[in-house]
């Protein structure tokens, strides 16, 4: 069966779909200035950009990777899911790690299903 | 395909299946006076109930990422996973991470195939 | 649907395939001497051995995580991740974690499709 590799960089490719599901990088947000609100929105968009590259959408993510550089930034975080997220929540984990940036805050990875 | 998302609280669902898996979200002890191997327990007989909602078992367990707040946690941890876990042994993952709250010693996440 | 368990230890299976997926478990270098460039080359020597168990190999990766114990690591082992994952790039995210042990300076994961 096809893999399909959307966007490649020299690293990895910002999205692959395989046998019905659609694998997204861990986003982080390319605006570093702004707080995890802010930072948390601009991901959200990026995602959703990627999953309608495979002809997915918000609607059909089945799990959820959060990292938050500290884990007292997740409440802030959650107030920007909860809005986008809507009724179509995914199975998730939230943990703590530093990211590649020390101005990254946030970073989400997700899985789709067609 | 459908989507089916089991007890879905404000933030994700404590479940999803989709294409034959079964997604779990990750899962952290309600009861976080214990030590690692009672938190494990907890974690582990969860992870049981969840699984049963989507007629899995943990037989059916492909892959499971597990956290520990301390890596020096790890070897209680595995005292209680290698009894659950028995023969099914799926692909894993284990590193440190500072989980949502300092009294959640672990959290595991796992995925089933149907 | 069958589920097939490769190198199964005490603890959790090498690699475990279901529905056409190949779950990888984390790997670490066994050889714990060398600098992050030598331990990514022997992780990602070790990821194409487990691969091939399962009849897939390293163009077939969809998902890959990866896990330094010293985020500023991550542009060397970049240098070695590059050359191995040729035009084949998979999702990926890329976070700092403690890891097992720690001699230990990276560790990844990757999810493979038939």
């Amino acid at each position: 069966m096809d893999i399909t590799r959307f966007e490649p960089s020299n690293l990895y490719s910002a999205a692959v779909s395989a046998h019905g599901f659609l694998f997204v990088s861990g986003i982080t947000p390319k605006n570093r200035q702004g707080d995890v609100r802010a930072q948390t929105r601009e991901v959200l968009a990026e995602i959703d950009r990627l999953l309608a590259l495979g002809g997915f959408d918000r609607s059909r993510i089945v799990s959820a990777m959060i990292w938050v550089s500290d884990i007292r930034l997740r409440d802030a975080m959650n107030e920007e899911w909860v809005g986008w997220v809507g009724d179509h929540r995914p199975a998730r984990a939230c943990v703590e790690a530093k990211l590649a940036d020390p101005a990254m805050l946030v970073e989400i990875q997700v899985t789709a299903a067609a």
